[in-house]
């Protein structure tokens, strides 16, 4: 854990130069749009530890797979989003010595990542070690109004000389990804155009052939005024660049305004790309970089209006829950439904930007709350729009008839990963693509999207899942053999109770989906039956059958769901014994070691109860979450957010809140000491519930939202933006009421400790706290 | 499968040159001696398929592991002999055109591997593409006499001209591996000297810094006569070769002798190496190429004389059955502990020349009745020597106190394989190891061998598996959690019923092993005890809970042993109901789906009952395999054997003969389409025991031979050479009766169809066929 970084409550702050860090700081102070994204790496060049990164989304190349020892049915390939053209390089020369921050002694030096207006600045002066001094401001976004534009200011000021000042603003596309299984690089050149003050460079991935434009134009001023510079441009492979020499006194400051932009074949006609580009950057630099930046500051103050926390009492929290708001919505924006979030989002390179069940069960619930309908909308329909390599992918591992299985990683809809265990077994991500069609409907009401799109991931997935069973003749049941559950820390179990549990459930959705179309839409059912060769006797029928006849394991001396046959069989040892020395056990202990233990690495049992919460009564949960918490060392960071939420349910608010702060500044504090591989995207929204469903207690029940809110102990206040159904509600917790504030122009009634409220338009309701 | 060999009974013939098949010919036509070997690849240029491979045993590299996913507790690398310097090559030109059979049309081509005499001769004649016609004949022979000698009488005649022969005899040293996970070469240079009819190339393997010394001497006649050339030497990176010319008339024969030698750093100090090699070389050029021939045939005659089978009425299976034990004998000797026996000895990289449970649970009995007692012996030692890696091994993996976990794949005693389900999991490998001591005992009747290694072996090995046992409170009984079984369809289950049953065996056999050290070696034991460590109080006790409470999975409606927990809850198919397209599953299915079905890919519980079946009656055998083995797909060449003895023992001669069938020619038939990548040496062993204790029924139980043999319908007779405590033993059996011939100079009795038998010395016994 390390603490190096300023509290602020809008701001992530660095004071003080932390070269040991910066691979670190390079995650933290991430800037991305949805649609690009880059790690805080400096303009000037720098020759200390640093992990490149800038990332155009959806541009992906198929790594060649690397394995050890083969299995039939693995995929031939990772696709990984790729380390693309780096764009904001600003080579520095003072009198033709380089500026290089690793080479100086460097002061004053702060770093900033404003979260409130989305940009990040960095500040410091430099001893050069030729004794030259210099003071350098450099600040920089990624548009969230055009999610094209990167604009950087770049100032540059003598200190205590005067003489030439050199600057060299470039674009360089020959990058190469840290993560190559094969030591390959990805990208080829298709074009350079360097202009005395503009250059552009397109690169293409091998392939996939997708093109990147990535373009920049600049601007100097000295005294606040233009000036005319003679550059020289230059080109060379997947480069180029334009330098010049300006003459600079002593206390001067010159400032060199980049404006870059980053277009993709995805979105543009690869022969257009070009001239698009150089038009997206004309009118960026038309604006000019204060207009841009106010736009961006005005984006990011309605986004902020609806998807804010605010924590009174605690700025560490409240820097924490803003930092998670504020990196997923730099990460995905639900403008594209072609784009996922991938578990490090545009701060690394670590699972390649692929989209795993994170997506369904970790990061659709804050995207439903804080955002239009249509960005969660957006996320269904990338899997929609996978079915059909869904249903390929199935077909691979033996099943027929249209089942689907949705890859445990993706990019494109086909599988990447290759560990027998989890591409082939940890199959209940395919119950949590089903389950998050019901979150969308639940939550927006839009029963439509059934017909639409959902009936058919439905069927799909619930005909694997009638495959995927056999009928036990021992048991009398059926069974699900051979699966990994949530917990990867046991593999290729026989019937782990949460895929057992969301199977059936999905199958139950299925007829519940295909009846609820046939009774509103029933021209669209009749296409519906067609389109997926629907046996509508059979199918339907031997659902039911799985459904009556699934076997789930159980404890009835203990009152407990077994998470897999053979459990009880464990040495029923608890995580309280472990030596400190022995974790995390996935560091210290050989793999089959942890298979063998009782210990569990994330929710599983209790991340079923936590879906199907409304099946099961309060003992119930309590005794399944006494008897496997205790057995649960959380080496996920999508684990805790589960056990905070039942916490809360369980009214045990230390322990809830204890949860909680294991996550909330997992990233700031670099709590796993991993950060410097980007930070954890999908289970900041884990921490996004951890507060609004675990403390706030907000669920969605019969088109009402519930809320069963307590506030952490050393909390004054805390509140939360929802939107729900077209209203935006703001609800606040302080030690005395749950006051919450319906901002919109229709009243709401909704549940305040089960209890009915309506609250007018723009009104306020304030309902004091109920004592257990 | 592939019929292109002609069937002899002493040698393997191609006729007609079949290059598409190269590289399985090569394979099969492999020359070894235990200490060295080689594919049968040309002496002179070839630019079509081929694969090259000259191996010296011990002599290995640590390639750095290949792994899509690193879990915690893989080794850092894979061990594997190496493909060493190519010591055969000649190369051959006429009037300057290169003689490479890629290039020429090849008449009368026509190889031999001479079994009987253990020598390798290929002859051809050769159209270039100028038309110069000239015919060859190699030969040559790896030496058993003389372990590190080879020697090749090449021999070249002009057909349709006069003119000039160019040879240029060499050592390569310069050689990659095939089979290199990073593309890397393991060869580094030591020294390369040239002399005219001379030359020594010595080679360093990369990190492990072994030496190997290649050398190369030659003489040529023409008419029978030697004559003197001026050869040119030429030196180049870890390469030697001599280059002359000759003029030759039509139809005048020019032979080339070269004799060729490897020392490796194993075996002579490095500084000698290049001394030694000269003086090896120059004996046995001294000697000549005939005389070495000579004694080469001698030896080989004395090793059938031991070990041979004699197949009457059926020349395919004579020639199947020689094969194998040519194979075998050509792949270990048994003179030094330090080697072992790579499931593809020298016929090939895959696999690296490891070692694997198959040297214990197959080969070992081959040795033990085919060759003195101490070659069966030193496979012992090797392991022997091996505990102390073995105990780390097991301390890697959390295990303690002196506990031992032998490697699933090794060549220096340090685990290589990185599967977890395998390395960590297929943990019956050490009680195949135990298991050995006893069979060697049995046999050999050498129980000294307890007091001075094998106690602290199974001592090693007994401590591991109480350890890797656990107290499961919900059976009240041991259980061993995730383990792979022999059967690799199936991994990480829980108490597979082979791997509990050799576990709780090794301990009681350690318990008895202890007491019979203590009963008849007191102060050993006291020693043992002391360097061991042992408890005596808390040990043995601990272990005699652990047999007294152990956990078996057992079917009582059906009356059999259960694979492992939950074998019953499987879709209980049929192979015989499997298609034929769907085969092999390991090619066919995903790992998912063949890891769920019933279907085993080699004996497990089978391989239990086999092992210990004079512990269940004849009834429950019966039910076991009519239970199990139609669920076996045998996709192990490893799984027949035993099923083929199991089936002999039940008097089902049909399937014992059939699944004898299925290995006999595995390699001569190219039966699984693997050839080219070596033959499976070890597997030979298995087709070994069918005949000798399947169809021979050959046991010892109570120090004395048991015969119980049947004869194939389709044979006239067939018998086999056993060494038996000093006695060698040729049974025969035919139609008609059993003779069983005492070839050695003192009685012995033993038992046939459970009669006691006397058989004088130099006498043969003849007893009629019991009618069952």
């Amino acid at each position: 854990m390390k603490q190096y970084l300023t509290v602020d409550e809008w701001s992530i702050i660095e004071e003080g130069f932390h070269p040991d860090y910066n691979q670190i700081t390079e995650s933290v102070f991430s800037l991305g749009n949805g649609r690009m994204g880059q790690r805080a790496n400096f303009e000037e060049t720098f020759s200390g530890e640093t992990l490149q990164g800038n990332y155009v989304a959806g541009v992906y190349y198929p790594d060649k797979t690397r394995v050890g020892w083969w299995k039939n049915g693995y995929p031939e390939y990772f696709a990984k989003v790729l380390n693309a053209a780096n764009w904001i390089g600003i080579d520095v020369q003072l009198d033709g010595e380089t500026l290089d921050l690793n080479l100086c002694e460097v002061s004053d030096f702060r770093r900033e990542l404003n979260m409130r207006e989305g940009w990040l600045e960095r500040r410091f002066t430099a001893t050069l070690p030729s004794g030259k001094q210099v003071r350098v401001e450099a600040k920089r976004f990624t548009s969230i109004v055009d999610d094209e534009v990167g604009a950087i200011k770049y100032s540059v000021t003598p200190l205590n000389f005067s003489g030439t000042l050199t600057l060299t603003p470039y674009v360089d596309a020959d990058i190469m990804n840290a993560d190559s299984n094969y030591d390959e690089k990805f990208w080829t050149e298709v074009l350079q155009e360097a202009q005395p003050t503009e250059g552009y460079v397109i690169a293409e991935t091998k392939k996939t052939f997708f093109h990147v434009c990535t373009g920049q134009k600049f601007v100097v001023t000295q005294n606040g005024q233009e000036i005319a510079v003679n550059a020289s441009p230059t080109e060379r492979t997947k480069y180029i660049a334009s330098r010049f020499e300006v003459a600079v006194q002593q206390g001067q400051e010159t400032v060199l305004y980049k404006y870059a932009a980053n277009l993709s074949s995805e979105n543009h006609p690869k022969e257009d790309l070009l001239t698009n580009t150089k038009k997206v950057i004309s009118a960026a630099a038309e604006k000019g970089f204060e207009q841009l930046l106010r736009e961006q500051a005005a984006a990011w103050a309605a986004k902020w209006e609806e998807s804010d926390i605010m924590i009174e009492g605690d700025a560490a929290a409240q820097q924490g829950i803003r930092f998670n708001i504020f990196q997923l919505n730099q990460t995905y924006t639900g403008e594209d439904e072609r784009l996922n979030i991938g578990p490090k989002g545009f701060t690394g390179e670590k699972y390649g930007g692929t989209t795993y069940w994170d997506t369904e069960a970790y990061c659709l619930p804050f995207y439903l709350a804080t955002a239009d309908p249509q960005v969660a909308r957006n996320l269904l329909i990338y899997r929609y729009k996978h079915l059909p390599k869904a249903i390929e992918n199935a077909e691979k591992l033996g099943f027929t008839g249209g089942a689907a299985l949705y890859p445990m990683v993706t990019i494109n809809g086909e599988e990447c990963h290759n560990e027998w265990e989890i591409t082939f077994e940890e199959i209940h991500r395919n119950g949590a693509i089903a389950h998050a069609i019901h979150d969308y409907i639940r939550y927006t009401g839009d029963d439509s999207y059934l017909a639409e799109y959902g009936v058919e991931v439905l069927v799909g997935i619930s005909r694997f899942w009638a495959q995927r069973v056999n009928w036990s003749s021992a048991k009398n049941q059926y069974v699900m053999l051979g699966v990994t559950g949530p917990n990867e820390y046991e593999n290729n179990v026989n019937n782990n109770w949460y895929t057992s549990t969301i199977a059936t459930w999905t199958l139950e959705y299925t007829l519940k989906a295909l009846q609820h179309v046939q009774e509103t839409e029933p021209a669209r059912y009749a296409e519906l039956v067609s389109k997926l060769n629907l046996n509508e006797e059979k199918e339907p029928a031997q659902w039911q059958h799985v459904i009556d006849h699934m076997y789930y394991p159980v404890d009835e001396e203990l009152g407990i769901f077994l998470q897999q046959d053979g459990f009880l069989d464990k040495e029923q040892t608890l995580v309280k014994d472990l030596p400190a020395s022995d974790r995390p056990l996935n560091q210290k202990w050989s793999w089959d070691r942890i298979l063998r233990s009782v210990f569990i690495k994330q929710a599983d049992v209790l991340q079923g109860i936590y879906l199907f919460e409304d099946r099961y009564d309060l003992e119930t949960i309590r005794r399944n979450y006494d008897f496997y918490e205790p057995r649960t060392v959380h080496e996920s960071s999508l684990s805790p957010c589960v056990h905070a939420i039942l916490a809360a349910k369980l009214g045990d608010e230390e322990r809830a809140y204890e949860f909680y702060l294991r996550t909330a500044r997992l990233d700031l504090d670099d709590y796993n000491n991993d950060t410097e591989d980007g930070c954890h995207i999908t289970s900041m929204a884990g921490t996004w519930m951890s507060v609004v469903q675990g403390f706030g207690g907000m669920r969605v029940r019969d088109n009402q939202l519930h809320f069963n809110p307590f506030i952490p102990a050393g909390w004054s206040s805390y509140s939360f933006k929802i939107r729900f159904r077209g209203h935006l509600l703001n609800i606040k917790v302080t030690k005395d009421n749950v006051q919450i504030e319906n901002q919109s122009a229709q009243p709401l009634t909704l549940q305040v400790f089960d209890q009915a409220q309506t609250i007018d338009a723009h009104s306020k309701a304030e309902i004091a706290h109920q004592l257990a």
